[in-house]
């Protein structure tokens, strides 16, 4: 909140006036869809976090809708570049402050948004059932990565340097939030555990498992509930963001 | 919340984003302080509404604080002219929703708010304690007209058409809140009653009763029972709009 003094004049006359304007803090909010899914998928959440005052960006990943020609032959990078430059377009909006961006990242999504906080500012992250990849699938097409051997990786406890997911969490200072599918048949609970491990200098760190949900959240109440605890998480940090402005 | 497609160009390939943004209904709100007083008294519940996300404008009218030296000559009808002065102040002000302007006037204050509604787009009246003045006082100095007739004339209950401030509520066609002090020993209930009883073409109309309070809310807990009020309001009043916008 600002105030600052301004003259009214009536007549001849100079009256003593004063200005008191609320912080126009206006966060940015992009949300990365996991493999196989689409923007539409985000656009629910999106509008409910929207109203929290919030501009949110969603958008559908090479190799999906529009583009889904190139699913067999999409890797990794290529949506990381797809990530960077919808980060950029909803970083450099007008509206937006630069200092406030949150990234909403399912599952593959999780894995790319992790990655981006490396590349990119990111004060806020949610990851939602990350998933977890070998460095070595980097230029690998998706669609074309070992699924059992990646079933095999997602068992495992990895540290921080074992992963290039895990590598940028770990130097991750901003806030983060997990959230856990109870009954998650794609991503393991080592995998979303390793991220959780991985948080070392984060700012805080929160993580939330859904009792009864499964990894796409095909039921309508672990998808509110998810909706629920995200909102609620968004508006205590945009809450302690305007006070501290 | 408005949603709007967009492009996100990586390399050669146009990926479908989406843009959700928030409403940004910001309203003004005008502070009109009552006679003897000044912008000071009102800057803390200023404060408070303005972090509901409204742009508050306090000011000194004529006759008091820096133009003192025209307290005992300034009339009625020209504090109308610094009240309508500071209205045009604030709703010109760029980032106003000229759709979602709020009045709060104390005492004087309140009277002088009642009148700016036939006068400018009000939609939000708040009249704290607000005084009544015969209409022949309009063009006599403020400091000069006789007390003790005042205090008669505050002893009647009016009809809208008796009085030019009651005139203007019986045509208000916004939300009205009225506050009232229970030990007002400067402006009798038939007074306040003749305001409440004005708002017939009101979108609602509320008329709260401060427990132990005196006309100038000398007490601290009186003070902030009235901002909680004013506060809660306002709070209901936004969210209703920005619903509807």
């Amino acid at each position: 909140m600002s105030e600052s003094p301004v003259d009214v004049l009536v007549g001849k006359t100079a009256l003593s006036g004063t200005w008191l304007e609320p912080n126009r803090l206006i966060p940015g909010v992009l949300f990365v869809h996991g493999w196989g899914s689409n923007q539409g998928n985000n656009l629910q959440l999106a509008r409910s976090i929207s109203r929290l005052g919030c501009i949110c960006f969603t958008f559908d990943m090479r190799g999906h809708a529009a583009t889904s020609q190139l699913h067999e032959s999409v890797t990794p990078e290529e949506n990381m570049a797809d990530v960077l430059a919808a980060y950029d377009l909803l970083a450099t909006h007008e509206s937006v402050d630069k200092d406030a961006i949150a990234v909403i990242g399912s599952s593959y999504g999780g894995y790319l948004a992790s990655i981006l906080t490396s590349k990119r500012p990111v004060d806020w992250l949610i990851l939602r059932v990350p998933a977890l990849y070998r460095d070595s699938d980097w230029k690998k097409p998706k669609a074309k990565i070992n699924r059992e051997a990646l079933n095999a990786y997602r068992d495992l406890y990895l540290e921080p340097d074992d992963n290039r997911a895990l590598r940028a969490c770990a130097k991750f200072e901003g806030d983060a939030l997990i959230v856990e599918s109870q009954n998650d048949s794609v991503v393991a609970h080592p995998a979303v555990a390793s991220y959780s491990g991985a948080f070392r200098r984060a700012h805080s760190m929160s993580h939330r498992v859904l009792d009864g949900a499964d990894h796409g959240l095909t039921d309508v109440h672990c998808r509110e509930a998810y909706h629920h605890i995200v909102s609620r998480w968004m508006s205590e940090m945009i809450s302690f963001a305007r006070e501290h402005q």
